[in-house]
């Protein structure tokens, strides 16, 4: 099914697609929030009505890709069910819900001349969503792109190719049904790195890049727009010397062990060497009891001495797996400089009990998210309060941390007055 | 004065000047307000006391500019005088008494499970910023990097490079002088684009690029970090029929002949076809009397037929001199299209007594600033409450506008819990 052509009609292809998506574009960007709710709406229903469709169109991938030899893992964010479809249809629901950004007035003053100065919220534009494997990305992507406004040019993994082009189908129906224009979503036929790179070098205002390193390093190497990057999450919680030893244990068995394959799931644990022998014993026990694998520093293994050795590639490794590094730190700042080190600024935690240590913590370390006694899974859209999310940013620019509506607008300064001239 | 040096030596030169730099930038991140204002404050009293010396390196330049013949323009722009330096100390005094944006909070909220969420802002990082011509951007644009805590690399234009390295040298002292990393503020000895490039392929966050459309081409092309531009402002003013005369002749006379110069000064004023015989000679009248070209569509030369006619250039065309182009439209939907095709996202204007206008005018353009019933000069920094800028942004990410401390500043989320994990 994957369509092969010379790379100078897929640059053209992908160059009309975003051209009539900036067209699009501009419509969405001053509809008011009912016709978009609207649109989002008809998308809940057609996943509901066209899931048959769409789960065959699934099977079909399922089965090459199984032909192809993809991982278990993989299989498995690929495969859909009625279960997996009703949730995307609930999460549109709940974006449909939520406060429309655009519009929002992020600040107002008047000054002293009388001029009523405002910054509010405004659509992105284009915006280009570049992933790979889970076909709910293409659903909950469409959906929150056209809540704040943006029109969005996707392009999905090759193994999810007809599972894509079925949702496409249904997406472009339901917003056809809404009289809301179809190139709002467009889902690009082309599935090879030709296309993402002639996507990125684009007319689109914003590309966000999800997946692997060496898809992420390919678009921020070859965009000449702005890219929001969906980076790797190594994140580490620290045990401070004097920490509450049960609520250390209860925070890396669950940072690690509630859901090992997630970017929020703690990769490595660092305990203040001050306090170790305490610490330790106790907390690797829970996570053995767990099933967890570790792999500890010479100092870890002085007090655990079944840990096994953990080398030079484990620290600052995503394992994605019930496999936890361990590594005891001279204190506070020993802590600070690995994670300054190894971390990837996605969830970096501290379990203290003293506030001097949470609030250096919270100042020094440079993560998306900086937690202090508590689990960094709760790096989430939905658990911090914003509902849906397209992923979470590692970034520095233009937003960090999960992006939900908000963070796919950008702003204007509005300035009204009754004809003041500057003197 | 000007070092050439191959390629290689100066992509290494820079890299280490973004390296020290980013350690620098490391520093700048957890400082109090008090020590970032202490130096502020020594750069202020350099400026004063080593004027003399920054004086004579500014002669030189101008002496070798006069030589190569450059446009008296560039040479404004160029020339120090004491003047101008207390100017510089002033601004920089100024930054130093606003506020400090690093940790303010921008959202807090408490979740259900009692986990305290905030949304916090802390410094970029390492920010290169690359221009031409005006000395006082190099002291400036670091003061106000320094205020939110990042460290800045400049590359600034090669007619300025004596002016430059005599003000690099005084805030290296100042910054030395205050016990704070003197790397945190580094002006590269390279002004080619060979520089350019190396610095926007180095270890930065962020290339703020200010100059003209070939520099900000060549950077937004050769960039692999996020690009802030401050690009050309083609703005317009239409006057909607019905609107009082005298506020559209002021808003004109104001925008075009106040400071012609600069990006904020009116390019294009378009005129309702409706009301357009009683508008346009009265408006016409007051900037012929104030020295201004009109440059007119047919329909204008029909009214006023003594304005020039107008070519295709002149749409969209930054005159940055007393020329105004101006043309008849049909109504606020032919304002729109013209402005949408034309303008260049800056800042946009209505004249107009109707609420209905006002509040589509606000909605649908899509640019930097939008105004109504006031002059576009007020698109500024200190005239929307800013303070100081860098520039005004016409990117629509990071930043849109003016760009003052807090657009120097990125965001992290703050978790903090008593130990609460995810269900």
């Amino acid at each position: 099914m994957a369509q092969t052509c010379p790379v100078m009609d897929l640059s053209r292809e992908v160059s009309l697609a975003c051209g009539r998506a900036r067209v699009a574009s501009r419509v969405l960007a001053t509809l008011p929030r009912e016709a978009k709710d609207a649109a989002l709406a008809a998308i809940a229903r057609g996943l509901m009505d066209e899931a048959p469709r769409v789960l065959a169109a699934n099977r079909a991938d399922l089965e090459a890709a199984r032909s192809a030899g993809l991982a278990s893992a993989m299989l498995d964010r690929l495969a859909l069910d009625p279960g997996r479809i009703a949730a995307m249809a609930e999460a549109v629901r709940q974006i449909a819900a939520q406060d429309d950004p655009v519009g929002q007035i992020i600040e107002a003053v008047t000054r002293p001349n009388g001029l009523r100065v405002t910054r509010v919220r405004v659509p992105i534009g284009v915006i280009a969503m570049i992933y790979e494997a889970r076909p709910n990305v293409t659903v909950e992507a469409s959906a929150l792109c056209l809540k704040a406004g943006n029109a969005v040019v996707l392009r999905g993994g090759s193994e999810a190719e007809r599972s894509n082009a079925a949702l496409a189908r249904l997406v472009g129906d339901a917003l056809d049904a809404s009289g809301l224009p179809r190139d709002a979503v467009h889902v690009l036929p082309f599935t090879d790195r030709d296309a993402v790179r002639a996507l990125v070098q684009s007319d689109v205002d914003l590309a966000i890049p999800r997946g692997g390193e060496a898809l992420i390093r390919f678009v921020t190497e070859h965009a000449r727009v702005p890219v929001v990057q969906h980076y790797k999450g190594v994140c580490h919680l620290y045990v401070d010397a004097g920490a509450d030893v049960a609520m250390a244990t209860r925070l890396a068995v669950n940072g690690k062990l509630s859901r090992p394959g997630v970017c929020n799931a703690l990769e490595c644990l660092l305990v203040d060497a001050a306090d170790a022998a305490r610490l330790l014993p106790p907390i690797a026990r829970a996570l053995l009891e767990g099933g967890c694998e570790l792999r500890g520093c010479e100092r870890t293994r002085a007090i655990l001495p079944d840990a096994r050795p953990a080398t030079d590639e484990d620290w600052g490794r995503e394992f994605l797996d019930k496999i936890l590094a361990v590594r005891v730190v001279d204190g506070l700042g020993g802590a600070l400089v690995h994670v300054s080190r190894y971390g990837s600024g996605h969830t970096e935690a501290i379990c203290t009990r003293q506030a001097d240590h949470a609030e250096r913590w919270r100042r020094v370390v440079d993560a998306a998210c900086v937690v202090v006694n508590a689990s960094t899974r709760f790096h989430d859209g939905g658990e911090l309060g914003l509902g849906a999310e397209l992923g979470i940013a590692t970034s520095r620019l233009h937003w960090r941390g999960p992006m939900g509506t908000v963070a796919l607008t950008t702003m204007k300064w509005v300035v009204e007055g009754d004809g003041q001239i500057r003197g």
